[in-house]
């Protein structure tokens, strides 16, 4: 529900369906995709397999749902997954990994996101009747708790070649996997080809309602079908959902770039800015702001943004404010966002 | 997808939306529902609670997953549930009660699938080092596999009570709560009052897309939020299904009594029908035809209705084909399928 | 702790280690069994292998978890077990078969524990994406809570064969494996023969204090050792305990012929009494006695045995008791058991 | 199994029972202590409880299980554990946090394995739907794979004040607490104060052949009594291994300075060896020696220490060898080490 007047750059996440969208939903010929009887459905997983190069596609309702049903299909209980530390797996799907996988979890620090070959194979456990077995390696792209980062598609290959040389499939979390293929002008089936099994949402950027899909070989979309169930996946009617995200994937893709315009378009306006550090040119849609210099921390930063700007931003660490761009935010936007955070920062070393 | 000619009566969740919901899902006012920004999602949350006397109430994609979140709510891992032998969490949920919630179960064989108190109370476990503590009854009304039994808000509350004397709280499986409330012609609060958490699904006779609600009281709900996070059931824009979803509890539930009718109909012309069965009177819109005298399984006896007359049925046990009706089959539907039937028995008497 | 005048029959469980056992416990060659070490651990493996007919056993520290890592062998979370309603791993594992294992159990109700092949077959679930895949049949020989009912050979390979017609393994629970065969005459190795895995106790009626075997095939039994460890069932200088485990396996089997005298002796004795049935001749070690005639709970006549007659016992159903014959209990405390028997039914039907 | 002529240095797992103690365990008074009944069971809690300043203790069969009742007792599925990178219930108990706990870890990587309050503070997550929750912080002391790090009464105190301050428990993987307490002088029971619950374990330094201790309020150890269970941790006549025990506490823990004493001394004489780097001064009873400058792998230079020398030690990082102090090396088995270790290096040196 978009506010008028607020300048909400929380996430890509509040995204509305486009009036295609709605039009489409309207019209979507549905069935019970519960029982494989939905024909937009059908036509939606058939096409996203054929767009990101992968033989099947299953949809779910969520990424989180995505990533879950994926890793309850490669791992068993017991076994571990090797992630970065700040991977959405690791710190926002409510302990799932653990809870319902039943999985360990071997954490890798980088300072982007994106991990090295060497550190992939580091991690990977020698077999031992005492250690937990690796079973995933598990990579984002791009990279949400990083800022945004994107994987080439050399380091995806280098990476996802560490793990195969060790016999240990490789999972990508591509929530935003069509921000990391505009930004490097690359097919995104390019960047999924190295991985054994990968998901992308419809929502965020893409802005249609609800849904992801997971994508890997038939066998593995035929066994995730089964844990997608186990978790309460199977939807009835979705051609509706699935009729918006033929939309989004079919005409939302390349408008991306103007969100990552955006992004550097803010980042640009915050150089220099006293007590603010924007680190390196914004990768793809997202702005991390350190306001550390300003001897606030993010919660009270943003709270004096949303409070007397009306710009509405998240704390993603305890000086770190993050700004994502999208489709309802325009350049005025951005440049009310970059004043709000100058007269913050100003206002606040004035008093301080 | 209803295709021309077919007679379906496989199950109530083939139908499909409504205009008006198509309508209300094409102007529904949505917003991020993962963060609570959307509207439409808060007021069928608050229609709905009101509706069935709860405090509280929250959407999730699917009837399997309000089961599942309200168990994960209610059960630790190695805890029991108690549930009739045939229950949907103990048939059709693959196994998530085990695999998810990480709980036992022990089932009691009942006739009609309503569990008398005095069942409730032996099968609560006595407390002891070595067995598992009960920590829940799940009770399903109506009961589908046994052929949409309806529990009397009288036999609700006496289930209830033997588990509550012995500190076991309640939760109803109520995916088809309004077929029971509207086949007694009692409120569908009525029945709910005596459990403690329950869930319905807008989907099925209703006819709304995807969505269930599960309901209780406040702090159970705040509960089973961070519950859904972790099976990946909070959705985005997830307005556009409740919009339905408000059209669904609004208009649709009267209606259901035509289901009813309906299925009595078909139940009168199978009585005295060589071979087959048909059991007592139709309870709510499922009529269970049990063909075992035909010589035949119930998987063969419904290839050949599908292939020989377009009557489409679920095999439910080797003997038993289920049929739904719903708001997709009229007399003329139900009318023909029990020619079908009569004449797939007669030709099998004829060649045996 | 044999306490003086007792007459403890609650269960074989009680049984201390005999000076054999205490002295080859003292005199044990050991070393760090969870590095495989242990020269008295190696043996008794080997030898509990071959006597039973299979490639390969593990020591573990309890019945209750030769089951648990039989089945998280077998298993994955979500799949379902085929149970007796009473077995052990049931009942008596606090919800481990859940809580650990992840897996749903289909109960089978039999009036003497003894699972018939076409129970087997109308149990193992028919493929389906709703449904929990079977993956295991688990049986019990003695089966324990059904009173000491032995499976015949036939009876094993019957139900066996129908599992492995479905391609579900067979798991023995054979806690008192060396009753069944002792009671039949036969080799043990003959029982295990059909079961693709079993489990035995040392302790119970073979008198060894703690330590049960986990047998299969190699392969089985390798893949068992990283579930072992993943319960905390590797212990180190285990050889103490393996020690008294060969002195149990050697020369202990042969006597389990008395018990079974004795249990036989204490029907026979309670025959007639009025308020109490023996139903049929004991098969094993154990009489199950019913008190409902006498119109007093399990609980209450037991409390009445003990207090006034030092006759100690279990009640394992509302009016069942156990009495359970073994190494420390002799004829003349069967006699006395018998006489308190009936005194206590005697004096209850006088007062009523 | 102590070989002639082997100088064992792998773990202090491989010391065998004393003469005493298998007088204790030929003589030991037992019952059936699943059902309470073993008075040397109970004696040896009562008396670990008193040693160690807790309410109540409970005899497990390993310390791995130790950890996992303990962690079952105080983590629900889904949330989250504070332990440092190398713990051991993250590096060696076959992935039981996340595969039976069903819990997350969030690893902390420090030089020496204790972890400093702001780190603690750090890790303990923000209260969020989206999260899991921090349900515990396990420190271990002393630190097994940092190289048998001491943590002071301080640091325990610190860490645990800091857990506190978030309401988050902590639990104290004790397995060689004696070992800390002797090396600062202080009674165990100050360690073990500002902790919630801890673990022991009766084999390693002390010598007796299996067994642990979970020790905690009354409460927790009820509780942690029915996790036993389900893990399969309940054992019958294990007044055996307690009497084993008993001696161990009574009689072995002032010997641990040795251990330690011989741990300096082996360090000391690896002082400039080329090659070879020692790190600090050893805390207790372990001594990490990194080969890196020899060009030798850990594995290489340990395989060449074993059959060119017969001296044993374990790798435990690519470039790091562990050598552990116990009871069955002497002086004459470290200065034969350390001759070995220089001929290896210098060995190496030469043919490089």
């Amino acid at each position: 529900m978009l506010l008028k007047g607020r300048h909400d750059f929380r996430s890509d996440t509040i995204t509305e369906p486009t009036e295609a969208m709605r039009r489409a939903m309207y019209e979507a010929e549905v069935g019970d995709s519960a029982r494989g009887d939905d024909p937009t459905v059908a036509a939606l997983e058939e096409e996203a397999a054929a767009l990101l190069g992968k033989e099947a596609a299953m949809l779910v309702p969520s990424g989180t749902m995505a990533n879950l049903v994926s890793l309850l299909t490669w791992v068993r209980r017991g076994e571990e997954v090797i992630a970065e530390h700040r991977a959405h797996v690791v710190m926002s799907e409510a302990g799932s990994l653990g809870g319902v996988v039943g999985a360990m979890v071997r954490t890798i620090v980088t300072p982007d996101g994106i991990l090295r070959p060497e550190q992939v194979e580091a991690a990977v456990r020698a077999p031992s009747v005492l250690s937990p077995r690796t079973a995933l390696l598990c990579i984002e792209n791009t990279h949400n708790y990083a800022g945004g980062t994107v994987w080439s598609v050399e380091q995806v290959r280098a990476a996802a070649e560490a793990a195969h040389r060790h016999d240990v499939p490789v999972h990508m979390d591509g929530a935003r996997i069509f921000n990391a293929a505009v930004a490097l002008g690359v097919p995104a089936a390019e960047l999924a080809a190295p991985v054994d099994s990968l998901m992308f949402c419809l929502s965020k950027g893409l802005s249609a309602p609800v849904g992801s899909l997971v994508l890997g070989t038939r066998a593995f979309v035929e066994e995730a079908r089964k844990r997608r169930q186990m978790v309460g996946g199977a939807m009835r009617q979705a051609g509706v959902l699935a009729a918006a995200g033929l939309v989004a994937i079919r005409t939302m893709v390349e408008r991306l770039a103007e969100d990552h315009q955006r992004a550097r378009r803010l980042a640009q306006q915050l150089v220099g800015v006293p007590g603010i550090e924007v680190g390196p040119e914004p990768p793809s849609n997202m702005v991390m702001v350190d306001v550390r210099g300003t001897g606030l921390s993010a919660a009270e930063f943003g709270e004096r943004l949303a409070s007397g700007h009306n710009v509405w931003t998240l704390a993603v660490a305890p000086t770190v404010l993050r700004f994502v761009t999208h489709r309802h935010v325009d350049d005025s936007d951005v440049d009310q966002a970059a004043r709000a955070i100058r007269a913050v920062a100003g206002s606040r070393r004035i008093g301080a």
